[in-house]
């Protein structure tokens, strides 16, 4: 089983979202436990004041080092960690062998962001990792953490009905796409599902899929090395 | 005001984490608009089944093509779109400059597929864009539409309570990384803010930030570069 620890400033997106889809029933299974820690809660003043100004000027507020030290050393003493994670735009840039990679672990603390980031010194002092889900700004760390355990909780033996799924999937495979999929009914507003899928014909439909998974692949390599030029 | 429609098989995972953080902020101040609509709504038999087995076989279930066909059909009768958007691993990888581009339109639809993906004939007949957030895969398309439509949100103006955050995040300048946040206290832990923070001195803040967003960009991009070696 995977232990995540979530130390947060927004429970409620990870609440609400932790009780639906395939997380909430890897979860029901036993197979990973996710314990989400309000950063309020380790606050010493009445307000309970988890940011405050950036040093030096600018906008935006910046969450303070204490309530992440309190949680984190609070946590540490308890278990020994794989990987104390901070999902930032700043990270190494998340992708299925890192969720692989991930998925054999057993314990993680995740610090999630908002507003104008965290601390330098809780990052310099505890982190090991620090992931970015991609080139992109989310409005807090709390979505990137809901992405890396989805990512990582379908991979783990029995999470997924068919155990087959998540090896057949794209990026298992080097410079290998999924490739297109047609369920029933074999004709639909005039559109029908290709031949060789209806063949029964297994070898014809293996190497089918293939290529036109690796033709998609070619694809859309070709379009971001035209956007690179 | 952006609207989106959603099409979706998860309608739960969607709805409850709407519910919270910048998105419904962003909700609450008139400046986008989310529909959701639930896949199972547009079926016609009385299991309410949406999805089925893939033709030529393999694991997995794939969404049927008629309740996606129904339900873009009737949103189409009712209102212009940008743009048809599949969430899907083979999509173009997203980033700050789709996100920018698409927090310029007016109506959207997003389509979420799970299992094995939909029917492709959904694609081929409306999508007119297919997005994929990184290259890992999730257990839906949902997720990357909360991921999506967060990145978004908050670059519509009045969304984020200080305008000039979205401004001078990471990512809207080409090469330039976010650099360390401190806040009070000035000291914790023994550990204190690079005193240039404190020097009231604007030039020299704004030239070791620089510096400091740079230096990581740099370190940052030499890890990938090791690694595709």
């Amino acid at each position: 089983m995977i232990r995540f620890d979530i130390i947060s400033a927004n429970v409620n997106i990870l609440n609400s979202s932790l009780t639906h889809g395939l997380v909430s029933r890897t979860i029901a299974k036993g197979l990973i436990e996710i314990k989400v820690h309000d950063l309020r809660n380790f606050t010493n003043d009445k307000h309970r004041q988890i940011d405050d100004l950036p040093y030096g000027g600018g906008s935006g507020m910046v969450l303070k080092p204490e309530p992440f030290f309190r949680c984190i050393e609070l946590l540490k003493s308890e278990r020994i960690y794989d990987d104390i994670i901070h999902l930032s735009p700043q990270g190494e840039l998340f992708n299925q062998k890192t969720a692989n990679s991930l998925s054999l672990g057993v314990n993680y603390i995740l610090l999630c962001g908002h507003y104008k980031g965290i601390d330098q010194r809780v990052i310099d002092t505890f982190v090991t990792k620090e992931i970015s889900i991609g080139e992109f700004v989310l409005s807090c760390g709390d979505i990137a953490a809901l992405v890396v355990i989805d990512a990582i909780a379908r991979l783990i033996p029995g999470a997924l009905g068919d155990s087959e799924s998540a090896i057949t999937d794209s990026f298992q495979e080097d410079n290998k796409f999924d490739h297109p999929q047609y369920t029933r009914p074999e004709t639909y507003n005039g559109l029908s599902v290709p031949e060789v899928l209806l063949s029964g014909n297994h070898k014809l439909i293996e190497e089918w899929r293939t290529s036109q998974g690796t033709e998609k692949f070619k694809k859309i390599n070709s379009i971001t090395d035209n956007k690179e030029k």
